[in-house]
């Protein structure tokens, strides 16, 4: 293809329209695309009846040149999409042995024999290809004609991704719709909100108009999105552009591409050997969560409390009553004592803790809901520091969580300064 | 109006397209919609350019009744919408100096001056309505003309829901569009597949072909939502045959509606006046976030530890360490020594503890990756169950959450006969 062709996506289910369930097949295939250099250029989703299909079908076919759609290929009376999508094309559709060979086997191997229903899905468009489907039943479909190409996915997530990674992929990339390389560079990055952000790179922005910016804003986290406009910018161009992007955003720049707060501390820990422990009131798991979901992380984090009552916080991290009866558990001083504490109890070298208020009930003049602080033990001392958040319980949460894990990586790095200036001290 | 409108939502926004964001405005106006009986039937997502604008406008202009746009209502030069939507329409937009008092007021009590690229969100359709937005400076802008309806809501979540809710559903509602009542039933299931699920359901299918009935499926949970097909069916009605469904799902049942199965732990929790600690392993801090992300939850969930390691396991949560030399620490034995070890140590009621190996490394011939073994510790008794799971990571560490939050439900619902039963031995 010689221009850049327009991509339309048709996602298929009553499920996304009804607010049961997000469409995660766009973002998918959004992410996918766009990281080969063919952002999606509209998308829409439609119920599976079939004057609508058809009609929404060929306005689609009218105007874009890449059709993929998701779903409705399933074996049950309420899957029209390939009967109607067929005729609203005028394509015939023919009956495909290989396919039934291919469902029969598939139900052996799992010790079924195959209904009658599975019959509908053997059917392809008469000149068209067949996506193998590894992992379920109904076969993608594919369609050429007049320049224009339409590919059927099936709707269950596992049974999509694998056939859209290992089957269109390769395919769009040969016929020259997709670039072979990455198209576009993320920059995480944590501590500024996006108007800041978005003023730091004023000068890259400035200095490269052939480059697009998009920013995302995720409880505390701004993603900034450098994408060429032309697929001929070089990839080590974009590169150099990243690493000068890098510079200006000094010590909020988290990483390049998708990593998690939590991940670049494990990674700094790994780097140091060093083992953490976590405790917190509020956020009540999701701090440990965070390092629990990175596999491996086993070796770095040793584990947490989730001291969520006065108790807890005294017995199972040490936290002294007197703190709490002069301070309160919402407190600078108990957020210390927290991670001093749990350091000691789970024989870390680091301790990171929170306390606050994450709503509704609960704070007071001097801490209102929102207010939270984040205690950090190391090596080389202890700190703390405070934020305020607004939003709801479960985004105060997530915010916190952030923050925790944004600080302790900025200390660690800094840390790698420390631990020349005091190496006499330790050990 | 007298027929069932057509609703369509069109929203706008190039991050929606590159897989940056989930289309979450989508969900949020589905449920609200849905819930009182105008289920959207279409959507797309185009991005804001002006001939991709007029033209997808106009089609979805002729096509349906409710159209209802989100963002693109900005400041800056890149939100067109207004301008563009209005040309698609030929109808005229006129300058509401109204409009502009507000932001000013807005701004000033923010303690900054309105800029000049803000006079552009003072325009409204010359026939039109707005829509005050109290959380930014877009107004919603409302459009009427041959029994069709425009609704332009901003972009921003927090902007756009309290513009929703409290301007929009009131005015959907006095025109007819939306019914007074909530127009469905959620009944929430857990423990069985959605095959099993469907299967129970069918007598009620069957005797009410006035239904539709929805299933939604998320990491073992199984959602049936019950709806209408005419919106003369009273409440009533409606409540009765999902009681009649209630009986036909047994232990299934969760509860009506959408509360989380740590909600439904926690209503039994409070009824018997009792507390929880948990011990988690693979879960690794998800299984007590559950239960932190319900407000007032303090009075009955005391805490956890995330035992990640060994160590900690012993030292912690009290797990004598020949049961983790004989057996392991992903054995129903070690399960059951953490739930009763953390019930101890916090001084708690009951416990609730998760090991396992949520992969993708670990396992082996007798625990593969995947196994999950949750132990239960009541006042009557303790009990070890195991499950085994695919997927990812990530699902794995959910699906054991729910596992384990279904079986306590489970527990404590039989727990009241045990109560019955075995109340002359404790106390």
């Amino acid at each position: 293809m010689s221009k850049t062709p327009i991509v339309e996506v048709i996602n298929f289910g009553d499920e996304l329209l009804v607010g049961i369930r997000e469409n995660s097949h766009l973002v998918y295939l959004g992410e996918q695309l766009a990281r080969y250099g063919l952002p999606i250029r509209r998308s829409r989703v439609i119920t599976d009846e079939a004057l609508e299909i058809r009609r929404a079908f060929l306005d689609a076919w009218n105007y874009s040149d890449v059709i993929i759609t998701t779903g409705g290929l399933g074996p049950t009376a309420d899957d029209k999409t390939r009967e109607n999508i067929a005729a609203a094309l005028g394509a015939e559709l023919v009956f495909d042995p290989e396919i039934e060979a291919a469902i029969k086997a598939r139900f052996s191997l799992l010790g079924y024999t195959m209904g009658k229903d599975h019959l509908r899905q053997c059917y392809r468009f008469a000149n068209g290809e067949v996506l193998h489907n590894e992992r379920g039943t109904a076969p993608g479909l594919v369609y050429a004609k007049d320049g224009k190409l339409l590919i059927m996915l099936p709707g269950p997530t596992q049974e999509l991704t694998p056939m859209f990674e290992q089957l269109v992929l390769p395919k769009l990339q040969k016929i020259g719709a997709l670039s072979a390389e990455e198209a576009y560079l993320q920059i995480r990055t944590c501590g500024s909100g996006e108007s800041a952000v978005e003023q730091t790179m004023q000068p890259i922005v400035k200095a490269n108009p052939e480059l697009t910016v998009a920013y995302c804003v995720h409880y505390g986290i701004v993603d900034v999105r450098l994408s060429p406009r032309e697929r001929s910018m070089p990839w080590e161009k974009l590169k150099a552009i990243g690493h000068e992007a890098r510079e200006l955003l000094g010590d909020d720049f988290v990483c390049f591409g998708h990593c998690s707060l939590a991940k670049v501390v494990v990674h700094e820990l790994r780097a140091l050997d060093r083992t953490l422990a976590v405790a917190e009131s509020c956020t009540g798991g999701l701090l440990s969560n965070a390092f629990t979901n990175i596999a491996g992380a086993t070796k770095f984090f040793v584990g947490g409390v989730v001291c969520y009552s006065n108790d807890v916080k005294v017995a199972q991290v040490g936290v002294p009553e007197s703190i709490l009866e002069q301070h309160g558990a919402v407190s600078p001083e108990c957020a210390i004592a927290m991670a001093s504490g749990i350091a000691e109890r789970l024989s870390s070298d680091y301790g990171l803790s929170v306390t606050g208020y994450a709503g509704p009930d609960g704070g007071d003049d001097k801490n209102p809901v929102g207010t939270i602080h984040v205690g950090y033990h190391s090596p080389v001392g202890v700190w703390c520091k405070s934020f305020r958040y607004t939003g709801g319980r479960l985004d105060v949460k997530t915010r916190a969580v952030h923050a925790a894990l944004d600080w302790m990586r900025r200390k660690l790095r800094q840390y790698k300064v420390e631990e020349f200036l005091c190496c006499g001290e330790r050990d």
